[in-house]
């Protein structure tokens, strides 16, 4: 298209109807500043190919956790810690997964290790695969069907759901817990079709648990189209799949979230605002969650960049370990308790740095319908959905001691394509999407901070 | 992020208010349909590898008009034709710009010349380089100053803009206008920095225009990072361009726009719902504008498929030549005129196959309010921004006959980071996002088929 619009202004006009006119001013400014000078872009660039993914007990995450230390510091945080806490060690190793059809020749297949999963010690293990395409329909199966066999779920992720990631909710089970399903009916490994919105075969790993007191077996995840053809093999035919893999839980290690804070001109009281700063072991974390923690140091450094006198105190905090125990946020939420440190918001952003759409709020009704009469301030900057009840993971602690918490929602389309995969990686990452994100964490903030 | 949500269905429920349950479910069931069982990212795949970019007048654009019309008759339309239109010719041919600075050497630097502009005629044509930022600055120089020389117009796309069509009109004027500019005070040719929402160094096309009676000069456009690069350049030292070029306007040719439809059910009153065939000559024309004839193309198929009985006419128009002339916008409103069709309504896509946020709407208050009426209904499919006062290139001559038109509003954020250059390629669509593009414009049609 060619044509030159004269954009209607009407939606910047609407801002000024009951809401002040300063808030609108400082709307637009805040805006302006990131899009014009913001860094979350090229420090994410930074984090994502100079450091790489990192996942919680890895020496990439340290070199991450010292990289949030100077990032804060840069922004122009008034104080800059780490906070201690115990992450697990899952490493992944070589693995491969190999299957043999009526030819009698083995082929690769494209695949993953579900994150958290034990191996097969480096030792090849195989069986005859069996492929079901829900839970029910396991569940019709007795013990003798599936002993010694391997289980592979074909699950799809539902396309029809507009949010993708009700789609993922939809088809999560299959990962989290298709290993100890298996296992309690004497099977050798699990397969799962990973919880991906795309057609493609790339595998996409993310967390899975075991049951107590079940055996430990392998679980691994398969891309969609290699599934399908796996599925079309398994029509009249035996299919043999060997996997041989070195992952496993290796212990705990002493470990660190990184915060950083501008201390509140009025009071001590604290408002949240983070992402978390481990990622899987594949990729580079850009979009889950690289986007979060630029965003927000951005927050922190838009606040100090146009001088904006906040009340209470900002504080960044960088999660160590959402993606697999979530220990970060659970020792933030106990060393609140200990501190007995007032909150009074916490906001996560941890959805993807894709154009911001909304924010989702976990919150008592008075709070919620506060909020919501702003949403007229959001609308020029696209953000009009604060319809979610929901909030980040690693901020739950928080939410369970009544703090109101809060997640920016992003658009959706795009991130189960890429989430937990080779394929999240910085170059997916749009920098004006991106930065009206951070635009929109900033503007939030700063309306809690002056409101409550 | 690995938490699972069991997100909100009150903006589902939103929709039954004001709205009959009717055409809730309807509006599912075209989503659905779409999201599950569209063709037009696999249609879109085809067009742009298989085809390519499609200039009007070249052999390709013929091929595109041979594919739609398979593609219309595959979708289902009762009726398929082609309407003929005498479109520009004009070719790109071999091109190249080198500069030379203090040490003499000479460097090739990318860039593309300006759709409709004149070459060189395959000479060289060099001479000094100046800068302006502005036109106002550039106003402000004699004759004097720029006889003989090349002028180069950095005027930055503003980042400062949410809608980056904004960014876009701000800055459109320079692409437009630069060669009759320079030609009136004896410049050799002008460079203009390109329309681009993006930092890098990929040169940006598209249309621009001689003034009658001024001598027809060069016009080419160079990448953003290029144009600063040569900026600083620029900066006490002399810089010479050489440029050779073969592009230029050929006289006219007889081609088409292609057009299919379903006969409305209870008159034959139109309902227009299309984009442009067409694309400029360089990448593969994916978001500009096969997205807007595969989303076009879907819409009819959903309507056959789902058996909706429409009231009225349902016309698919893939217009021809919108980049360069608008010929077959303008072929068509002259053909309704002739003929004394009755036309209802018509919708365009043309801002790229990113997901839809919005309708503009440019008709009189009484039918903009009662399309607004419905704007619970498409909440849940991610579109509420009912407030553009604008709609698509080709068919203001059918607003400007009285028809109410309108345009699909999708997200603005990426599309002119690939505008009219080598990287709108099918790669950068993203099916979902494509496909709940088509989602919207099959709604508001079906809407309207029902109402009016």
């Amino acid at each position: 298209m060619k044509k030159i619009i004269g954009t209607s202004l009407l939606f910047l006009g609407m801002a000024a109807f009951g809401q002040s006119k300063e808030d609108s001013i400082q709307f637009s400014k805040i805006s302006t500043e990131i899009l014009n000078n913001g860094k979350s872009y090229t420090e994410l660039k930074d984090l994502t190919q100079n450091i790489g993914h990192r996942l919680s007990g890895s020496e990439a995450y340290e070199k991450a956790v010292k990289w949030a230390e100077q990032k804060l510091r840069d922004a122009g945080a008034d104080k800059v810690w780490l906070q201690e806490v115990m992450v697990p060690v899952w490493t992944r190793g070589k693995e491969s997964l190999q299957i043999r059809t009526a030819d009698g020749k083995w082929k690769n297949m494209k695949m993953l290790s579900l994150g958290n999963s034990e191996g097969t010690g480096g030792k090849d293990v195989s069986g005859e695969i069996i492929v079901v395409k829900s839970i029910e329909e396991y569940d019709r199966l007795s013990a003798d069907q599936v002993k010694d066999k391997i289980v592979f779920f074909n699950y799809p992720f539902s396309q029809s759901f507009v949010e993708t990631f009700r789609g993922y909710s939809d088809a999560a089970k299959y990962r989290v817990t298709a290993a100890s399903l298996v296992a309690k009916k004497g099977g050798k490994f699990a397969i799962v079709r990973s919880l991906s919105s795309a057609f493609d075969d790339v595998p996409h790993t993310g967390a899975m648990r075991y049951e107590d007191k079940i055996s430990k077996i392998p679980a691994i995840a398969i891309g969609t189209t290699t599934a399908d053809e796996l599925e079309t093999l398994l029509k009249g035919q035996k299919v043999t799949a060997k996997l041989n893999s070195n992952c496993g839980m290796k212990g705990e290690k002493l470990s660190h979230s990184v915060i950083g804070e501008i201390t509140g001109k009025k009071d001590q009281s604290v408002i949240v605002v983070g992402g978390h700063l481990d990622s899987w072991d594949v990729g580079e974390g850009a979009h889950d969650d690289g986007a979060g923690i630029v965003q927000s140091i951005e927050v922190l450094r838009t606040f100090k960049k146009l001088g904006i006198k906040n009340n209470h105190t900002i504080r960044v905090v960088c999660f160590a370990n959402e993606e697999n125990g979530v220990k970060g946020g659970i020792q933030y939420g106990k060393t609140v308790k200990e501190k007995n440190e007032k909150h009074l918001f916490a906001l996560e952003s941890d959805a993807g740095g894709f154009a911001p759409r909304g924010i989702a709020l976990e919150m008592n009704d008075e709070k919620r319908n506060q909020i919501k009469s702003w949403t007229s301030l959001f609308i020029p900057y696209g953000v009009y959905n604060f319809e979610g009840k929901y909030s980040g993971t690693d901020i739950y602690p928080l939410h369970d001691m009544g703090v109101p918490t809060a997640e920016l929602v992003p658009d959706s389309q795009r991130y189960f394509d890429i989430h937990h995969t080779e394929e999240d990686t910085f170059d997916k990452v749009n920098r004006r999407e991106l930065l009206l994100g951070a635009a929109a964490m900033a503007q939030i903030i700063y309306m809690i901070d002056k409101n409550w």
